[in-house]
């Protein structure tokens, strides 16, 4: 099933079950008020909303035409974002140029750090920055929401955990990133709200694309239009969300309702090529820059500025959006 | 007025008016399920709280015997906890022997980590850990939950955003710390969840001694029921909590129930002397080894190991703790 958390002037907003092709929905609130209430009583309200799923999928249901610009975060306010560092070849990239101090590979376990999770962004909401000169960046990725996991839980339980699947865009501000690394405590002013897609689906909806812990399934990035990347999620993803599930779990467990994240999605290029060349592109302006300053002995590609628009989406093999597109542009946050 | 969170069976609990005294308590149910919710129509549910909190004080209302085991965090499952680094000293004595590669103190403005938030431990529950050789220590804090906060507050914004005071144990594994900050990530497996104090209470609850954004108390911190620290914690608070909150909102807005920690309160000694001399001792043991180390050539005091016990709370002018105590005991997790 596809489901939806739709605005409804509330901070959790409205659970909505959404029809496979992501044109109509019901409303799930007879069964639960929000997402993370249905994650709460998952038992109980994932065959209830299976069951509104299947009639609205069947058209056996009065059901309304689903506006992806009214969705929210799918858990707008979360309780615990974890990115991952599922994809070694973006650490490799990003960190052959930004100054990082340590540009050892931790290719023995995954990097791990726990965003802010109190506001993320819907699929169309704006990136909102105090100054685009910021070095505004996205990163396309592959996100998991799961139920409860137990501290040290086995790979078996980890895997089992996944329950929802969308796509993200953990927004970055490189200007601040080396200065949060440098200091030590991670991550923090670098990143603001992260996006989610419209529409999160649970692992069945995927058919055989989800195996593995992994998605094997393109993305497709575009920036002001024009495609910017179309790596596959499946490929070179050397920890799933297996691995970093149990990982995020090693001292500690997450409950219900904890969102993954894979890291930016990345497939080695033979030598790093343009989009136009291989097809593959980049999921974020820091690589594409990278390779450009390898290549060229310059960065080409520039940074998102206000009004400049990111649309990230994972296709089926038809082509078609699974969970919807994030489509946002980039606007000046004035108080 | 003073709230707590009581148990009851409930992922976020049931929300508690405590009576000035610590001894009795109303249900808060009237006016708010849990203290999130509260949190969330602040403007209405606080002068209503405060309302039970009048009538529970004078005697003139039902009430209970409020147990502070039945307690547990205040905001047991919390949008954000961000953890601050207010006392300079403390970063002052860690980082000359963590193994830390950036020894150059942020005097300018304060370094803060993003917790994990999802899973928070109430006063009296166990501090559990997968292994008690991992050097098993606690960080007694400050920590204030604060109202919503816009992106880029200004510092009487910040300030004014502070709507709940208590105590709290940041739990830290040592042995993990440095390969976490290493890795440029950030705290993320080396800090299990952090423990908070039995009851919240409103500024006001601390009269004069809340001022100029700092809480103007001592802390008493003992170790298996030996004082092992005093120190005030109005006392070399370089960046207050108006600046921590700043700081926190720099790139994003805050949503009410965020929760700021003042770092690890920490005073400067003249000579470092033992707890025995001065008097005011330490907020953690990695502090008291530091100087050990520096004095002695080699650390004296032990980590915590299975079914030691910590205490934390923080005095009033009378010596009573003010909003009750932290008292836990590490406990090896079995599956």
């Amino acid at each position: 099933m596809k489901l939806a958390t739709l605005r409804n002037g509330r901070p959790d907003g409205q659970l909505a079950v959404v029809s496979r092709d992501l044109k109509r929905f019901v409303s799930g609130g007879k069964v639960a008020p929000n997402l993370q209430a249905a994650l709460d009583t998952w038992e109980t309200s994932a065959p209830a909303l299976a069951e509104i799923s299947q009639a609205l999928n069947a058209g056996g249901i009065a059901s309304r035409p689903f506006d992806p610009g009214e969705a929210l975060a799918p858990l707008p306010r979360a309780y615990s974002w974890i990115d991952g560092s599922g994809y070694l070849s973006h650490l490799e990239r990003v960190r052959t140029l930004a100054g990082s101090k340590d540009a050892e590979l931790q290719s023995a376990r995954p990097l791990l750090y726990q965003g802010g999770s109190d506001s993320l962004s819907g699929a169309n909401e704006p990136i909102l920055v105090s100054d685009d000169g910021l070095a505004v960046d996205f990163e396309a990725e592959i996100a998991v929401i799961t139920g409860p996991v137990p501290m040290l839980p086995t790979r078996s339980e980890a895997a089992a955990s996944v329950r929802l699947i969308t796509v993200c865009n953990d927004v970055s501000l490189r200007r601040l990133v080396a200065d949060d690394l440098q200091n030590g405590f991670g991550f923090f002013h670098s990143k603001p709200s992260t996006s989610f897609g419209p529409v999160v689906a649970t692992p069945d909806e995927f058919g055989s694309a989800w195996r593995d812990n992994k998605l094997h399934l393109k993305l497709r990035i575009t920036v002001n239009d024009a495609l910017f990347g179309q790596p596959d999620a499946g490929i070179d993803m050397h920890f799933d969300f297996a691995d970093l599930i149990a990982a995020a779990a090693g001292t500690r467990r997450l409950i219900a309702g904890t969102i993954i994240g894979s890291g930016t999605v990345t497939n080695r290029h033979e030598e790093a090529p343009p989009i136009k060349r291989d097809g593959i592109g980049f999921s974020c302006i820091a690589e594409a820059r990278a390779v450009e300053k390898l290549k060229y002995g310059k960065a080409r590609t520039p940074f998102l500025r206000d009004g400049d628009r990111v649309s990230i989406a994972v296709l089926d093999a038809a082509g078609a959006p699974v969970v919807g597109a994030i489509d946002q542009r980039v606007a000046i946050y004035r108080r």
